[in-house]
């Protein structure tokens, strides 16, 4: 497929798959009439509208590769993104990385109260267990349980939490590649791996026939981690929509600071590379996830 | 049963589920050998030791009377232990009611930081679906999925959560018994309803036969709060391991102050006895939950 193909592919996957997600979560959380109202007009600020939607489009192309059904899939990755949305939320927070911007709008605690925000996070963290554990994203126990137990292992401190802590200790931590790679491969790699993996598991594809997409999804999170190294270092703050250049103010080790800014983008190509050469067994059915590896890389925000 | 016979069922029963949950969390979260240590030793600090266990007694009490294993009991019941302590972690964050003591030691953000606390009730948060849905917990995935499905509702913005947000707005407006009945039903009865709720899907009842079940917990849910009212209020500090009087304080309603002290504890006792008429059709199998619904009312802290 040519490259022009390739990015009317992506442009249409994520505008589509930006408007489904909006949709669903507008379904999914309606305002109550009491005093939660609030809570849920800050979670309703924070799920709808703003980010990229990388983690649904990777988990709905992942799903229409294998005759999942575009509702059920779309459930799934509101599922997976209310678990990013969360964990933003969370991350922002003044006891955290202390954000004021998210996505170009002010942040949660900013519009809301930092315990508004608190709950609003839990709040999103447990809709993302209620999405994947209703019958309405799978009749068949079997992979709703199976959807679960992956999302809840990617979400907590064997994934992203565990991830953030390590980010935490960097500052004051002097890290090396190693343990770089592991700190984002928790960070950020547990759930855009979780996303592949529940499309795959929505697909029924068992366990050993994941291991391409498992490897696929593996390369394209470092390659992801590197890019936002780079956006965060050379990035237009306004494009990115939230503040830049911290990592260089808290003095953490970084692909960026570790490698240098030419090997770490020749590094993120490589792992691109890597990303597609993993889905050789497949036909034009993974061009979008081809797309999408290689639009990790090459976005501005 | 005579009430001494009951008191002792209720000690043997308590001092049990709290030794096997203390050793099936101490089980689950092994301390990681990186930078993830922090956040593994702050998740132990909050969920092992402490804590009367109420809920852990609700759900193994209900799974015995249907003939569940011990380990499938006690694994459901760290999950459902699990919620409540990552909430009682972010409770107790400055930006929420700012405490520096619970279960008489020092609050998770107090012994290690705000940004840790956040993270170990996330992780905590995750845990408890990672639990439910994990096949050890039962080989069954329709099991697994219910399990799942119950507990994360009663989690979010429909259950616990949202009672949070209630109880936060408690504060600025004049809540009447009927808004303050609905708080507590979230706040504190959702969780409590969950745990004996997930007792019966692990018990395989029918959704048709848990109603006698539900009415119990429901009663003892809001029995357990008007006694929290009167310990908050005429409570001893060093039993209760947490500060009191912080209700009138805060000029919020409660059910003591809508309802006056005599009628509140009238209200409890009647309540109690409203739940245990709901066990009408179990016969000794049913005597621990009986003895629990009196504790409620009658525990000290």
């Amino acid at each position: 497929m040519g490259l022009a193909l390739a990015d009317d592919l992506l442009a249409q996957g994520l505008q589509s798959v930006q408007r489904e997600v909006d949709d669903a979560f507008d379904s999914l959380l309606p305002v109550p009439d009491d005093s939660r109202s609030t809570l849920v007009e800050a979670m309703r600020y924070a799920a709808i509208g703003g980010g990229k939607r990388v983690r649904p489009l990777l988990l709905t192309a992942v799903a229409a590769m294998h005759g999942v059904s575009r509702e059920a899939a779309i459930r799934a990755a509101c599922a997976v993104e209310a678990i990013h949305v969360y964990s933003l939320i969370h991350d922002d927070l003044p006891c955290m990385d202390d954000d004021d911007l998210r996505h170009g709008k002010p942040t949660v605690h900013k519009v809301f109260d930092e315990a508004t925000a608190v709950l609003a996070g839990d709040s999103l963290h447990a809709l993302a267990f209620d999405i994947l554990a209703d019958p309405e994203t799978s009749t068949d126990p079997f992979v709703r349980a199976e959807l679960v137990h992956k999302l809840a292992i990617a979400s907590g401190h064997n994934g992203m939490a565990g991830g953030q802590m390590m980010d935490i200790a960097a500052e004051n931590e002097e890290f090396d590649l190693h343990t770089v790679t592991k700190l984002q491969q928790l960070k950020t790699g547990a759930l855009l791996g979780a996303a592949v993996e529940l499309g795959a598991v929505l697909g029924r594809v068992p366990a050993e026939g994941r291991l391409a997409l498992r490897n696929y999804a593996r390369d394209i999170g470092l390659a992801f981690q590197i890019a936002d190294d780079l956006l965060d270092h050379d990035g237009d703050e306004e494009k990115a929509g939230k503040a830049l250049r911290k990592d260089a103010e808290q003095g953490k080790q970084t692909f960026l600071s570790l490698l240098g800014p030419k090997r770490a983008r020749e590094q993120a190509q490589a792992l691109v590379d890597q990303a597609i050469g993993h889905l050789s067994s497949y036909g034009e059915e993974a061009d979008l996830l081809r797309a999408v590896a290689r639009f990790v890389v090459e976005r501005d925000r």
